[in-house]
């Protein structure tokens, strides 16, 4: 129970990793290293890895073991939450099982498609708490990705029933208006966490968030913005965001904005190989020139914000 | 409210009734006298036109509209209720009060695709009954066509919060167990009518349901079903349904079983024409050949049956 | 075929028209008027009216049809194009017939959903046009919303096979690669205009897309962008849309979007009353102020940048 | 390539197992032994598992490879195929390559849901192909479980372009024409098997169908109905057919209709246990004794029939 406390402690940037590939598409282990030195570097607060830009679907479960465990290795006594979620619970359970023996902080969970109505859904996570009895849970609300709906009243019995659940990752939109009523229906049982890409997180912040869990190529933009944001500094947290929110947009298309954000980390050193594992999409010069141009101009807007207003 | 009253009573065939088409999709309306006294003649205690099975998704409103009309100048004093699902409420709302204005005896709504959650599903209908008022209403509860879910639960949340709710249609597989549910939630607090084409109509009347809603090109198998069982002669029922089973089930294969009801149909002297409005199959000479034996060997088993089990 | 001709010459902004109601959700016809000059002072050059974001499937065909005899009798002699779109292929065919004897200049037509296959989704367009004959038609190609995906190959056969299809409105994401693609496969046959709120818009345009097709509560930031794009005035193109791009990403929520932007547009005075028809959301005093803070920041920021940089 | 012409051979009853577990879900491994040697008694010329019936997405990959190995061990030179399908490539490759080096003669392969377009499916099978080799491939087209539509000139061009399809099991319905046209499209160059729990055989091996890969209770039914019509004996194929037709059409109800097969199969002393893994129905007292009864009425029908018709 010790670490479902402290998992509902957690506030401020949790970045959804991403997952290294080589060229042919096997893992890249080694890599995960110099990426969660980049995380670190721009003051993440804990990783969420194997999300779904983490391309988990893609993986095997003893590659997600692998993958989680070595994320686990370079922590630098940071959170590591791991994404478990699948349409079959054995499967979910073990790997849930796994990732906490090597060491994991807790793992998020979005109930799969098709599981519809109240009833069946405290049922599925019946089922699955059984299981893995006290693992700290962030619940993932994320509708336009499974298709399931949670109310904010099934959300609460849920919290209520299941006091694993240290943390929900909010994403059904609009996310603004859905944090405002969990915050009223829930106070502070629970830590709300934002995804989306972080694409409406200053509004979410002053909403009542605790933080956005969301990967981006610039990841101190998000952590900027929370600090800003913590800080009350709200106009310099929206200009940090709004200086980023060309690429952040652009990066917020499915996978191909994977596609994107893995290119541009490692342009910056973050990784050694951009690559996605199949079937994913791949960039050719048009593309890249359009990420190039995109960051330039960025770029050139920051420094020029910066010399203007003295940030 | 006397008309919600009175639809609290319906128990017995209440068929599902065919749209009748002219070979170039126009609505043939004079057909629907001669269908109507099809449907009466093998003992339905009223019809649901322009359900699924009615094609009523290929009609624009003012069609419906003129279709439920012609039922209802056909009805012989039985009971006319029209299906208004649609996408769009104003659309519902102003096909359901025409429809009631023209004399039907009430309205099947089931809720649209992506009504998602107890709270939304709720909402969903206070909207609809703050406009159409005491209008007897057919709860359609059939998931495998609208995507939608409604929990025993819900569905007496719902039916306790509207009155106008006064037959539910299950058709949520498995349905017998969904009956036996509702049975036990709801008391006879409303009628439970089973649909599915009848797949498991001896089964769901011995679990409680108070008749068919369903199609069939043979409805006196459907009536004499319900007939046998109620005066509990389960066997004979039994027989009754098996004999007819073969193609029963053939009918019941979505839009493709729809052709083959209305050619047999047709057969039968049913209606003028068989086609179904585009986009919808045709039958070729092989699918033809296929129906007839079908209803021969349906036919020699009926006889043989007959004669030697003294029926 | 006259006015295939002149479909086939559209570009600049097309704006997709709000549906103004009054309080009770009833059509405020008057306000198209008001709303259409709006439309017209920031330069649009024809109007899309009942898309997705028109609440096109919360009208009746019968208001569908006042609605687009209104907008085009307020047409100043610009395009006015019908969102047609429906479950059903008579409802879209009658829609379609009588807003061109209303004197529109063309329809839009998405394909329903569950309409899956190359073969299925040709033989659907075949139906149609085989009873719309010669009248222009916007295709939509958005699975975002209807689930619905045709690949660039099975697009050329459409157009080919097809010439009412005149324009094709891309907003499967990433549009930008898409309609690289297209302009590979089909050249200037079709003009290729783009939706998704315009959240791309920019790189769409860099990559051969003919104008915007969508809805904004500054459509003046829309007709701006494209101005100075086709004048290769890249930058000022791209500093233009990213003053604006914290409010556009805003309105790009689904309906909570829509809501916020006819708010936004009746604080404009382009309507009456921002109303969405039911069941829609309704915006609170908490809603209110952040889309204030939202507007200012993005004023003071189009102020200082204005000034600053001298555009 | 041996195997794929092997696989070309195939015809007659292929079962598609049952995955048998103890009362807390755990694998029963032992009982697959008495489970294969059940439906080799009733003539099974191979069997198919780990398909949707065999509660496949609810094991790990690891039970998969066990489940698969042991029914291999137990296969006495009969046919073991493999459902591998899998929302992500490399688990459905990982576990192909696995049970084939375990010894099965093949894996059945349906298309995950999303997959879209012809392109897109056209795609996905190359990815796969390249990494399974040549491994015999059944191609399963279930677009009621999958989502996925495939078009039968689609079909057409997969075969001719992977020639490792050397199976289609087909369930889209109506399975009838799309054999008939499957048949037109194909010749001979594949097998064409059937699903849909055996619903619609008699008449889908009159089309042209080389035999039935679905599970039954009474699996002698799907092997005898088999052998009749290749006799010749079409009519005494159909009237054992449908002697069995109420229980088939029973078992027919998604995953409670699993429940009651393996109830019936303990019962006849297949396995020990009828369980299925959560989340999934349990039966009552109620439902039991309806399944007696349909057994009893399915039995005196049985034996009557075979009295007085002299078969």
């Amino acid at each position: 129970m010790a670490d479902i406390v402290s998992m509902r402690e957690c506030r401020g940037l949790h970045v959804v990793a991403q997952t290294p590939f080589r060229e042919d598409g096997a893992l890249d282990l080694d890599s995960i290293d110099t990426l969660s030195a980049f995380y670190y570097k721009h003051d993440a607060q804990g990783l969420t890895v194997l999300g779904v830009s983490g391309e988990q679907g893609k993986l095997t479960p003893d590659e997600c073991i692998a993958v989680a465990a070595r994320f686990v290795r370079a922590a630098q006594g940071k959170r590591i939450i791991v994404g478990v979620s699948s349409p079959g619970i054995a499967q979910l359970v073990a790997v849930a099982q796994q990732v906490m023996a090597e060491g994991a902080s807790g793992v998020m969970i979005c109930p799969p498609a098709g599981t519809q109505t109240d009833e069946e859904l405290l049922r599925y996570f019946d089922i699955i708490f059984a299981r893995i009895g006290d693992t700290p849970t962030v619940l993932q609300d994320f509708p336009g990705h499974s298709g399931v709906k949670m109310s904010p009243s099934l959300i609460r019995r849920l919290v209520e029933t299941f006091p694993q659940i240290a943390v929900v990752k909010e994403e059904d939109l609009p996310s603004v208006t859905k944090i405002t009523r969990l915050r009223a229906e829930l106070g502070y049982k629970v830590r709300i966490l934002t995804g989306n890409n972080g694409l409406y997180l200053p509004q979410e912040l002053a909403r009542g968030a605790d933080g956005p869990m969301a990967g981006f190529s610039f990841p101190e933009m998000l952590s900027g913005v929370y600090d800003l944001m913590s800080r009350g500094e709200s106009e310099a947290a929206h200009r940090l965001f709004n200086t980023y929110l060309p690429l952040l947009r652009y990066e917020a298309q499915g996978e191909w904005g994977i596609a994107i954000r893995k290119e541009v980390m490692r342009q910056r050193g973050a990784m050694e190989c951009a690559v996605l594992r199949a079937p994913g999409p791949t960039l050719n010069a048009v593309d890249m020139a359009e990420i190039g141009d995109m960051i330039a101009r960025m770029e050139i807007g920051f420094q020029f914000d910066t010399r203007t207003l003295g940030r």
